[in-house]
């Protein structure tokens, strides 16, 4: 089984990025760990000297996910001590990781609702509660230095998740939508409105 | 099989209906058609007899979803001629969807990667890209008419449906936000933003 931190190894790392794209392509019930073993140009004994069992390595994908998302995203916005600005590096750095080929799919797993159960569900779904709650006080921060109008705060946190998350329904890299354009386009649509000044 | 326009009968409706709570539950794949005809009170003979094939059942939730969504939302939305009362009406409309318990598991999932193939997928994605044209024109008329100001329309459109649609990935009915509080709040923040005026 996968470690629950960031010790994921180069190798271990390249089983799950494998595996998470044939999940988003296909589905977590349709893909056996068969095509997993095939993908990685392992034999299926070779995958499970990895990976004990097919629910393990959702579990590992979502916690590799995870560990991606706060490395590149949460870490670094806790970091910002003025709130708007933290909004701002939030959603910048979000969109970033969202648009970023290499990551996708197993952050777009994250998203998904899979087959996860008992433990491994609750502590993923902690973490993703811990962001909304980052986002929330955050929002509450600014809301009090008059940075953002008295709106509400958890529904200004679920709005933002959605606009930066949607994006994964849509964007396609190389596409008409350059990201650095979708980035700067979508954070001031969301702080500024589409109102005329 | 069933029907590709709104023609389902009530019975076929309840079949529709409970499969998909099913679906959103387990996912597809994991869902039985014995399952189904349990949850329907039919034996898998009598499920059979108004569903060929698991598939086609999961074509005929999808079609009965976009029907659903179109008659409570687009078709209404497109009767408003000001662009602007046009995206108001839309988002509350679809929030209106969105935040209906009865209607909940047929339009959630339009919006899950599921396994249609052929032309059962072309089919339903260009009824989901129809809305996606449909919300672009309405922003680039509010443009012109100085209603919105210079965004670009298809990040807006698509900003709108994040905000709008990630709302199934978080709000319980019966839960701390209410759907009015709810619809309101989101439709005042992503026309007006949250900055201070």
């Amino acid at each position: 089984v996968a470690s629950k931190s960031s010790e994921e190894t180069p190798r271990l790392r390249g089983i799950l990025e494998r595996a998470a794209k044939l999940i988003c392509a296909n589905g977590y019930e349709a893909t056996s760990m068969q095509q997993i073993a095939d993908a990685c140009g392992l034999t299926k004994a070779g995958l499970y000297h990895h990976i004990t069992t097919k629910e393990s390595l959702l579990m590992a994908i979502m916690t590799y996910g995870m560990d991606l998302f706060e490395e590149r995203v949460l870490t670094p916005a806790n970091a910002v001590a003025d709130p708007m600005e933290r909004l701002k590096v939030t959603m910048a750095r979000n969109l970033d990781l969202v648009t970023d080929e290499t990551s996708k799919s197993v952050t777009i797993i994250l998203h998904e609702d899979h087959s996860l159960t008992g433990d491994a569900q609750r502590e993923i779904n902690a973490r993703k509660k811990k962001y909304v709650r980052f986002l929330e006080d955050a929002f509450k921060a600014a809301i009090e230095r008059g940075q953002v109008r008295e709106v509400d705060p958890t529904l200004a946190a679920f709005s933002m998740l959605g606009t930066m998350l949607w994006t994964y329904k849509w964007y396609r890299p190389g596409g008409a939508m350059n990201p650095e354009k979708l980035s700067a386009g979508m954070i001031d649509m969301f702080f500024r409105g589409v109102l005329p000044s």
